[in-house]
Formats: C-alpha cells, structure tokens, sequence
C-alpha cells in the first residue's frame, strides 16, 4: 500500500492546483528514494511550471538527486512541443533527470499526449505503470477529462429546492431554501468551475453577483454568464455593476432598438456575444457551450432558473447535478426543473449524499458522463498510434479567458 | 452512565411491543441490584401484563427478590383502575413487590396517571426520579403521546419523488422510485402504524396491497383506509381482495346507485363509513382523523396521492413526514403535494437523514408537533389536580436528572 501512500501526495498536491490551472489539469507529483520522498511539486497555476518538473526542482533545492528515484504522478506526463505551449515536454524532464520507474495515475486524453507520454517514457528505459488510484484522478480533473473528450465544458446544474420540489414560493422573489452550510459548499461548487451561468430571470428575479464568497477565494472569480436572448436584463443588476468579475452576456441578434442597452453594457465592462435563436426564442445548449468552450471555459455551474436548467437536460449536455433540499416546505408552482427523459431507469449515478446542517445535498453524475470518463481510461481508451507519437503535435487549444 | 445504560435497556425492551400494544404505549422495564440487572420486562402486547408487572415476574421466575431492589421504567406506572382495564394499577405491583426505588423516563399524558403514578408512588416512600432519557421515550411512542394529548392518530405523511418532485412519470402509471432498501425502510413505517391510509385515486393507479411486507412480520397488518367520497373504487382492486388486512373505505353519503357497489365491498370484508362531504366533494382532514381515532387507531401513515397529502398539510394535521428522494429525474407535472404555508420558515424540525441504497429519505418533525411533545415533559406538564389523584399530592419531580 505503500504506492497508495505516494499517489495519494500527489492528488494532494494536485489538488491545491484547482481553481487555478483550468484549462489545464490539475497535477500532483512526488519524487520517492528508498520509500522516503525527496521531492513534492504541482502545477500550481496556468503558465507556470508542470508538476513533473516542479517536484525535480524542489528536490535539487532540498539538495537531493533525483537520479534512480522513482515518480508518481497524477496525469500522463506531457511529451509534445508547441508555439502555444510554455512549458518543455515533461517526458523529457522526467529523462534528463535520471528517474528510473513512473508510476502513472490517469492518462491524458488530449490527443497531442493520450499514450505517447507513456510510450516515450518507455523507449527511453523508464520502467513505466499506468493506473494507480486513476479513478480518484478522473474525479479530481473531471472538467479536464470531459472538456478534453467532449470538446465543451463540464456542465454542472445546480438548484436548491424544498422538500415538495418547489424552487421558490409562490409569491416569487428570493426565497431562502438553504442554510449557511449549503451556501458554503455552493460557493465551493463556484469556486471550482471556470463559469457560473444563468438566465435572465434569475437575474431579475433575485439580482444575484455570481461570485464565490462565503470562505472560498479562488484565484480568480469564475466568469458569469447571463443567458438573455432579447437584451432584457437591467443594466443596474448587480452583476453588470459591481465590477467584482467578469461578464458575459449571449444575446439573440441585436435589433437597432436594442443598440443602445448594449452600449450601456459594453461600458460596464460587460461583454456580448450572439448567438442564434431556436425554438421559443432561445439558445440551443449546444451552441452556449461551444461559445464558452471557444473562450476557454472548461466547466460551468449552471444555477437556473428552471427553464435554463430545463434546456440542458433536454439536450442531455450535463454531467453533474446537485439539489440541495431545505427542511422547508413551499406552495405554488415554482417547481424544480422539468426534466424530459427516454427512460425510468436511474437518472444519476454515483450518487452522494452531504447533510450540511438543515440542508441535504445530492449529487449525481450523469450516467453517459459516468461512460465518457470510463471510455478514457488504460484499459478502455484506444492505443495511441505509434507514429503519431513521434511527429510534432500541435496543441489544439490555448485561448484564455481573462480576469 | 450507569443510570443511563439501564434505562437504555429498558427502552431496547420497550421497542419489542412497538406494533402490538396499540392503543397502548409500548413501555420497558428493568430491576437492579447492586447493578445487576435481576429482572427484565416490557409490555407485549395489548390486553397483557404491563413491564412493570412483566418485570417483577421475570426476576421471581429467575429466583430473585425484587425486595429492595431499583426498578428502571422507561413510562410513568399507572395508578388507576377501570372496568375496562384489564390490567391492576402498576403503583400497586412496584409496591407491594417491595421495590425501593424507581426511575421513570416519561410522564403518562393519560389524564387518569399524569403525575398520579409518581405521587402514589412517592407516597408509598419509594424514592422516585423521573426524566432520564425521557425524549427518547417520548420519540419510542410518539403516536401513543400525540394521540394522547391531542385525541387524534398520530399523521406521519410519505411519499417518494424524483430529485426534481416528481412523484411519477407524465405517463402515468406505477413509476419505480427508490430501490429496495428505501422500500424495506417504508414497509417499517408501515408495521409500526395502526392505520395506512390512500386516496382513491391511488387505489386506481397503483393498486396497492397497503401491507406491511419487505422483512416485517408485524404482530397484526395495520387497518388499510380509502378515502373514496363518491364510491368509484373498482370492487377488483388488490386491497379489497386480497383478504391481507383489514380494510376501511370512507365515502360521502351513498345514493341509491352506489348501495350495490357497497354491497359487494361489504361481501368482501371490507367495513364502510360515511362521512359528510366539504368543499370540492372532500373530506375534512379533521373528520377522517376523528373517525380513525373512535376505532382506537393511534398512528396513521398516509401515503398519498399528493391530493390527499395536501389535504393534510393545508389542515396542519401532520406530524411527520418522510420524503424518499430516488437518484432519478422524472418529467411531466405529477408532482410532490403541495404545501399551502403561511409563512417560509422551517416547515420541519429534527430533519433526519438515510442513506438507502440509491435513494435518500428525509424524514422531519411538524415544530407544532415538537411543540405538543414539549407540553408533555415531567418540567413543563401541569401538575396533576389535586383531587384527581387518590391520595394527597405532591410537587410532582423532586430528583432530576440533568443531561
């Protein structure tokens, strides 16, 4: 169990990475001699330094050689060069350094990567195991490993309802649902994802800021997205006001009437972009996250209304849901999202289950999500193509969002 | 701890009656000398010895002499005799057998013992102490306390949703929500209770069998009632049929042309009460839970449909209510009952929490139900009259135990 030990240090310091390295993966390595480690390192932010390289600088600083030492890493070193790219091949790193034996918790399912770091590793000598604790990685980086094979963001719905699935009460306005704790774990959920979305009447329903606060403080506040078609929201909303993050409006074309609106947005700093209008007049889910997907976001938390969250299961574009259910009860119709389905059989998987103080959190992962992150595993995923290993890789994806 | 670890046994005895004794509580005791325990008891089932003479008895039987020993109730022991009773008063049996000293859980509401026991018991010289682990016990037999002090079933509601309040397909239909464990979980409920109660509607959309199944053997089915004002029910239906229990059908006053349709049900077994018929061509809440307490139901668990449930909610006649939460989401607008409320503040109070298998069950208490709870401990109960008891009163808890 003593491998378990040093994966699991590493996932730790992976972790300390979240929030700050999207689009990249968060990664963890640990440097090990003689079952003493010698050497700890993550990728600590976007542009900096990967942890493979990381741990080999820190145990040069510590004074130690990491020359016939054995690596655990979270991810499938990096073994490609490009324009885009800031940082060296890592296999190479992991090569020039003398370490003996990897030992690997998940691949990398970026094309420019996915098997050839591994095989690098492995014609240079390096005694090389692949799947150590690489569930638990999947989970870490699940933003990464979706984006990566999807080629849109994470999608996460969240809402909080009461125990009869009302949203809201009748009378409508801000109703409080849940308690402090649940407000601390979804401002976590926040914190963690690259964009927040919403629709226009949750933005003049309850005029929310969108930002992680209540104990988090991420790097840098995730990008708040406004869903609305026919440029309605107010301009004195909170969110375009308070300067307090990023902007984004997706907005339907613009007639001339509503030139005017936009420019007051535009000078609030707040960003607009069109996309085109379906049925009923709105969005198609598709085409609000290959936008965001095209700015670099990599996950989104998706907090309704209703209808919003409605779209989205539709579509079947989400991966994560979480319902936090207060002990109240509530009248009227304001209900939790509809949600068409083809089948009775179980909606979620892996379901988990926080009481935060009066409030109950589930969470649940999308069955076909559950699918897509199997399909990117050593066993399952396809073997790399050995030729494709050898020639130069492009990086197909560098553009940056920015606070 | 020693106290406490006593009077837990004597409420693991008392739970064993819980099912069987109804109208009754259900009531453990033990006796201790020099902590050992020399004898042990409980109430089985209605019409039997009470614990404490169930107590007295299994010391004798085990060649002890209770003479001086410490009798640990988890009930206030009764003090009263009546024709209908078919037990002699308890203070009696404690005291002629000799017992020293009592400690006692929880005051009998029962206006004929409330604080009578403990001043017949006091008065005899027994050193009485009264309260230890008395919520427990006040939990143990909530039906026997509420019923007791309000002259109505204990109301515990229960349905099971979808994570977003559905609580079945548009379809229609039987719509399986929770998995196995959440239906072992609510075959509990069901064989703790005196009465299981559906709407019509139920009846003729799930065909239900309305027994106590799933692992549980209660001594006796609970009395299986339909609220059917208008007398549609088809004669097929299981519960009807099934000869599994007893079964009640309330209807609104019967013409002419429903007298043969009561004719057959009445061939089947099945009992038939009319009640008047209010707005909408409904029952009053308050009606149906007064017919039910006449026929000495205690507890009544009312598993919708959500028409009904609402029914009970708009009354404010409800005591508990458990919500099983599947991992599925369902479409349409079958939905979770609603909650017709005066105001958004915590609709339930000790919310507890379950994990079964895929599906998570939140359980809670009406906070006006907490509050008739409250109203009956040793601290806040009114002293008994003085001319109620038979002998000269006392003030009522001398020794107290503190937390």
């Amino acid at each position: 169990m003593t491998d378990r030990r040093f994966m699991r240090r590493a996932i730790e310091l992976a972790t300390a990475g979240i929030g700050n390295v999207s689009p990249n993966p968060a990664v963890g390595a640990v440097l090990v001699r003689d079952g003493r480690i010698i050497g700890e390192g993550y990728h600590r932010e976007y542009g900096g330094p990967h942890a493979e390289t990381d741990c080999i600088r820190d145990a040069r600083v510590r004074g130690e050689d990491p020359r016939g030492a054995v690596m655990y890493c979270t991810l499938e070193p990096c073994s490609f060069r490009s324009p885009t790219k800031h940082n060296p091949p890592c296999t190479e790193s992991v090569i020039e350094a003398g370490i003996t034996r990897m030992i690997i918790a998940a691949r990398d399912p970026n094309p420019a990567v996915a098997g050839c770091g591994v095989h690098a590793l492995r014609t240079a000598g390096i005694q090389t195991s692949c799947g150590l604790m690489e569930e638990q990685v999947l989970k870490l980086n699940e933003s990464y490993f979706l984006a990566t094979a999807l080629r849109r963001p994470q999608v996460h719905l969240k809402w909080a309802q009461s125990l009869n699935g009302r949203i809201a009460h009748a009378g409508g306005g801000k109703t409080p649902i849940s308690g402090p704790e649940a407000q601390r774990h979804s401002h976590g959920l926040r914190a963690a994802v690259d964009a927040i979305l919403v629709g226009r009447g949750t933005v003049e329903l309850d005029d929310p800021s969108l930002t992680a606060r209540y104990g988090t403080s991420p790097a840098r506040q995730p990008l708040r997205v406004v869903l609305d078609p026919g440029l309605r929201s107010p301009v004195s909303s909170r969110l375009f006001q308070d300067k307090a993050a990023s902007t984004l409006l997706l907005s339907g074309p613009l007639n001339d009437n509503a030139l005017t609106h936009a420019a007051e947005l535009k000078r609030l700093g707040v960003e607009l972009e069109q996309l085109p209008l379906h049925k009923e007049g709105g969005f198609a889910a598709e085409d609000i996250l290959q936008a965001l997907y095209e700015r670099g976001v990599r996950s989104v938390l998706i907090e309704g209304g209703a209808v919003t969250h409605a779209g989205f299961l539709a579509a079947g574009l989400w991966d994560r849901l979480t319902v936090y259910i207060g002990p109240t009860l509530l009248e009227g119709d304001v209900l939790a999202p509809n949600a068409p389905v083809s089948n009775l059989s179980a909606a979620v998987v892996e379901r988990e289950v926080d009481v935060l103080g009066d409030t109950v959190a589930i969470t649940g992962l999308n069955p076909s999500t559950r699918r897509v992150l199997d399909g990117l595993k050593w066993d399952t995923a396809p073997q790399p193509q050995q030729a494709g290993c050898m020639l130069p890789q492009e990086e197909a994806h560098v553009h940056r969002f920015g606070t």
